[in-house]
């Protein structure tokens, strides 16, 4: 038995601060408050639903995750929330059209009492959404102070004792780190100067980490990966995480290139459509938001499949993504990939995937399971980047020195056993080469 | 560093004995000697086209496994078999019409000296093949005693330094592990008096343990997993591995059922039909050998996905496998799947997989890779079952006390780190928090 | 213009009687109660939702259907029920689970008053399936008589004019045509002394004619399609249709199998496999009821490919079709179909058809318009076999010296040429020669 | 017994005159090669494997249509073609990559001896090609008087008695009809002073037009369908044909609709994706050109549907169609579609279609009908717009009047019954009532 890391308890409440109350925030919050009454299941939860093994295959011990780890319990979240529609939780729900109405009516007297605060809403950089529940600030400095500002407000009024944050807003459109995103005082400079290339997200990351609330990016705009905001995590002493929730056809993917690889079969091209009629396909139909996706989409089959490495199996891959805006089908996103690979000799033979899915029910139990665990980091002492948290995303946050870790099993592994590092147990290798002799 | 296993060198020949010179066989068989002579690459094969990460991400050490492990060298095989039809390696592979005449044509001479011995072949066990190059024995104990001539003989006229041995051959009825299975002593009674529940694999199986012959069961068939087998195994100082070839539906099942459990989503159902067009198709035609590979096709979700722990996601999962006789496709298979799943607070969502795959070609590098590892395990001492080498099998053999590992990521790394722990490099456990702070 | 048939007008109510009150006839029911009050579109019904084109093509002239057929209107319908449970109509839609609760509430009253009369029940021929809300009767001659005297009072108690039935109980057992099935005498005679090849719906089917109600047969069953049914039904001037109602995958197969043709594309293979967990899925699974499917659906890609016309391409195609019955879905069926074509040269291709369909919604608008349309079959002097109404059979009846029609189109065509017959109009050819020169 | 129409006898040879001599030009010669020499056969074309029914249903009476219609035979044949590239017919197909070289090989010196002449080309119609095997002229009024003595050298040379024309070039860039094309006068006009909304596709159909070789349109460009065109075909009693070859998914639709709509299922969304990886592919990457072919494409459902008249089954139909460029696949294109249909009450079910196909394979018998057929017009006296050939095409030339016919089984309808009429049949309207009392 190693040595725990030691843990501050999880006294009190913990607020779970959202900006943007769209279709996953309200199917999240409605999902944790129906949990917590025993009225549904939060499948798709690791913190809730998950076990952990622990010692050798033959001792059976296997622990919930939620009692293992010290983690705030269903019981103890209190939510807020930001948005530039004014409706509250529950008309946001109806109108996101993704639970069904007994689940929401069950719910609808605390869903309601969530009414967003304004939010800080540049057009510039989600060109497809309009609305008008927004900050006036005199700059984007200001703006930062407002948030803060909230977050102090929600802490006193809510009687929260800490929160954390999780970014469930739109995909901006794609921005470049620049100079500006070099340092903490590049980065407040620019703040000050309104700098063009600090989007709405930076202002609540950076208003997050000023106040010490924990951070995760469910999209795949900067908001928290660029030096500055690294920094000043590091500084504050506050756990970040990032960034693209991984659901749908990535996560898909990251399932399956691994299992290719892992068999060595080799992969000619692989080609993946999308298509989506809620919000975020309106905002991806507008090529700049798109290209912030794509990058994040593209890069997995790269750092999986390592081409360099592997140029005979992968040196020729053609990878190609594309994301339809199709109104028919609402938040039930549905996925196609086609992948021709190649085997013995160079034969070829083809994988074609269709995943009926659900945006929104794939991406709630991830905002959950990512407020529980930065919470339980910062009350360890962790802070900066989290990659262990990387299972969760489309393209994980790394240390600079480090490529990101994409196939989900490497991420499994590489999260449970952090967890079983903070609780002082045995690492799994797998090995198991003491059943025998 | 931790203390290499002391493994003997790899001098000499290796035969590569398969009783059954069909598709699979013929198809390995020409890609090792294409491969070895650089006009085909050995795609699929771990041990031809794989690296390992040894040490610490940022090392950048990844050496070729076939560097790393003292394994032997494609240009040391040579090739023997068995089968009830006297055709020669090259007719048997135009017959099998799995690979193109341009490959055929360029090792032809090579695979026309390949001709098989003659088979053990009680037609009872496989109903649907009817074929006339087969041995005549007084008894089942007799028909041992002819293949373990037929060991020695091959060793002499090839000059191979050993041998080990690969079943790909048919799929036999569903036979259950009786009281004749329990130990060598009862097993050799039963040789001896024709026991019915003996089949022609045990009989093949047998004598390469008597012969110190490596063992692996590329078929559902018990084969060489059951106690009398284990037993003789341990106490010759063999290696076995089984059972059932990893390819197809059960590879793909093995790499998404992993990734839904690692996320916590729920299955309801999961619908998977074949359709294949060769001579294993019109084995499997029979039900009773059917019944053998639905035993080993139904297993892998029950231990992957654990409902007895999991009963809110796994509990009620609907899982059934077809095998469909469909000849227009030769030996290019299709497989459909349907899942049907459930997420967050129970709402459905569904994965539809058709992979268009070749039997023969996705089985050929295990046969490759299983020959070269259990022949090392062999030199390395070690005995016995060798669970490491579940990840190429559909139903993996282990310790009796053990259940088995069916997650190809589990097996991967199991693979793996034992590879790493025989040359006595560090374990990987994927935690790397020694890259923060 | 040419003399339309004298056809009585369709005065006073119109009473439907359905043997079987489960799934199918719930949701017919429903529909039809909903669409007269304007609460949902009766869409998949050609009588309710067609439009008829008449003249040339520059006349647009285009009415709808049921303005241009003197044909009963939906407020005129009173409906009537046979079952082996004793559940009302609300109850047992409730229980099939195909419909919204807000669909069926809107109806519930009238749904609740539709009480089934006992069934006519042999179990041997629907083994799967056990109620108790049975008729017990002396003989089946009996039987006929007690179901006479159902509709009778049907007829009565209800007020209504004139019926029709439809049958949408389960699946038989297969029968084939034997002797007793060969004339009016023989048959009652048979029902005199219970002989075994007389099931439960022929009795029915008896019934009805000799009581002068039109009778469609929607299941794969004998039931009204043999020489003694015909003879009666043309003496007591009766119409007829059968048998089974062609949806779901049968219905995209008689899409696409004349459209390869049509292009004299060849076709080497065709799977077929379905997935679907109603009461139907259950009593398939009985191989000796499945066996009276798979004549059905078999049958459709000979008569509409003509293998022994074209042996080139159709010569050789395997053609193989599996029920699975799948809880998981309920009444929601999916249909995989591969299809292996054969172009230019003998080029091989594919096509891959998964169909997400559902059972009753597919079926209730073939009930609606076949009850519409054999009553005004009998209203216009039409007696015996509705060659014309094919169009809504997965096993068409026709005259004993006739090839079926399989081809949806041709069906259609000689569907809607027989409506403009009926009605005194040009019949179409498409020739259109007349707008040119 | 109708009176026949007068047709002149196919004496000769008959010049079959292809500009573009790419992958379906060559798989289309080949095949015509091989197949006139018994070495394949020609499926998928209607005149060399298809019957035509003649009669009654029990007459039996169904030839085949190449010993029905007086067409020229295989044998009389003579190919010619025009090309930017100056590789010959059998290094074309080489490079096309369609067809194996078992087949290429049998029939490769013949391909040789078709030398492309050069072509007319002007670059900014189709952007993505470059080719220098062109002609030089001083006008395109220049241009056309080239062409027309390429046509008479041809004839000359080969000893062909006429000749016919088939577009199997590349798809230019969109070009909406001008004022240019509104007549002959002013289409010379614009001839003369290089008129940039004429094509080179319209300089090769006005040299033919002035020769009097009938001229069919395999790509969605403009080329022969324009009021000048269509004047000038007239008055030059040639017949005409297009346009854009109907193959793949659009002929997957054109079959699919029609059945959803002979059975009133409404439609939500159609979605259509593609992937192929030709020259063609390459081509369509060119936004403008896409143009052309999504015209051609979307306006298929349109006019099937017909939502003004269906307004609650099509009114909301959302369609999109997509063509990517994917490389892995050469010519074997693969589409995807998915259908949101809506049934009975507005209930929704899915239909997904994945079509594994090959362009060329699937065009080149429409090259050969569309020779045969356009010769025999011109035999038959028929000039003009031929639109009882829109069995051919995505976008059907029709008179002005006239909404184009999409359905392929209305097609097929118009083109056997115009057969029929041709040779003085009686027309089938498939009423069948004479079978009947």
């Amino acid at each position: 038995m190693k040595q725990p890391k030691e843990i501050k308890t999880a006294e009190g409440k913990l607020g779970v601060l959202l900006p943007g109350l769209g279709a996953v925030s309200t199917t999240t919050i409605a999902g944790a408050l129906l949990a917590r009454r025993g009225l549904a299941a939060p499948i798709g939860s690791l913190t809730q639903m998950g076990t952990i093994r622990l010692g050798r295959r033959t001792d059976e011990r296997a622990p919930r995750i939620k009692e293992f780890l010290p983690i705030a319990a269903l019981d103890q979240l209190v939510f807020g929330a930001w948005d530039i529609f004014p409706d509250n939780a529950y008309e946001s729900a109806r109108h996101a059209d993704v639970l069904e109405h007994r689940h929401l009516d069950a719910v609808r007297e605390e869903l309601e009492r969530i009414r967003p605060m304004p939010a800080v809403f540049y057009p510039q950089y989600v060109r497809r959404l309009h609305g008008n529940h927004v900050k006036k600030g005199a700059s984007k400095a200001a703006m930062v102070e407002q948030v803060r500002e909230d977050i102090r407000d929600f802490l006193r009024d809510s009687g929260a004792a800490r929160a954390v944050a999780v970014w469930c807003g739109s995909t901006e459109v794609y921005i470049a780190p620049a100079e500006v995103h070099s340092s903490v005082a590049r980065f407040e400079a620019g703040l000050a100067e309104d700098h063009p290339a600090i989007s709405s997200s930076q202002i609540y990351a950076w208003a997050c980490l000023k106040e010490r609330v924990p951070f995760a990016n469910g999209a795949p705009n900067l908001t928290v990966d660029f030096p500055a905001a690294w920094e000043l995590a590091r500084k504050q002493e506050v756990p970040i995480a990032g960034k693209d929730f991984k659901t749908g056809q990535t996560l898909m993917k990251t399932v399956i290139a691994p299992g290719l690889k892992a068999r060595m079969l080799g992969v000619a091209g692989w080609f993946s459509t999308n298509i989506l009629g809620n919000r975020d396909g309106e905002v991806l139909d507008d090529p700049d938001a798109f290209r912030s996706k794509e990058v994040s989409k593209l890069g997995v089959l790269e750092h999986i499949l390592q081409p360099h490495v592997y140029g005979e199996l992968y040196g020729k891959l053609f990878h190609k993504v594309r994301i339809e805006y199709y109104p028919p089908r609402g938040d039930a996103k549905e996925g196609w990939d086609n992948i021709d690979l190649v085997g013995w000799l160079g034969y070829p033979m083809q994988v074609k995937i269709n995943f009926l899915c659900r945006d929104s029910i794939l991406a709630a139990p991830l905002v959950l399971d990512l407020a529980l665990l930065l919470d339980l980091a910062q009350r360890a002492g962790l802070r900066g980047t989290q990659e262990w948290l990387s299972f969760y995303f489309k393209s994980p946050m790394t240390a600079p020195a480090l490529y990101p870790e994409h196939d989900l099993f490497i991420q499994s592994m590489k999260l449970k056993n952090t967890m079983r590092w903070l609780m002082g147990e045995d690492l799994i290798t797998h090995l198991g080469n003491e059943y025998y002799d």
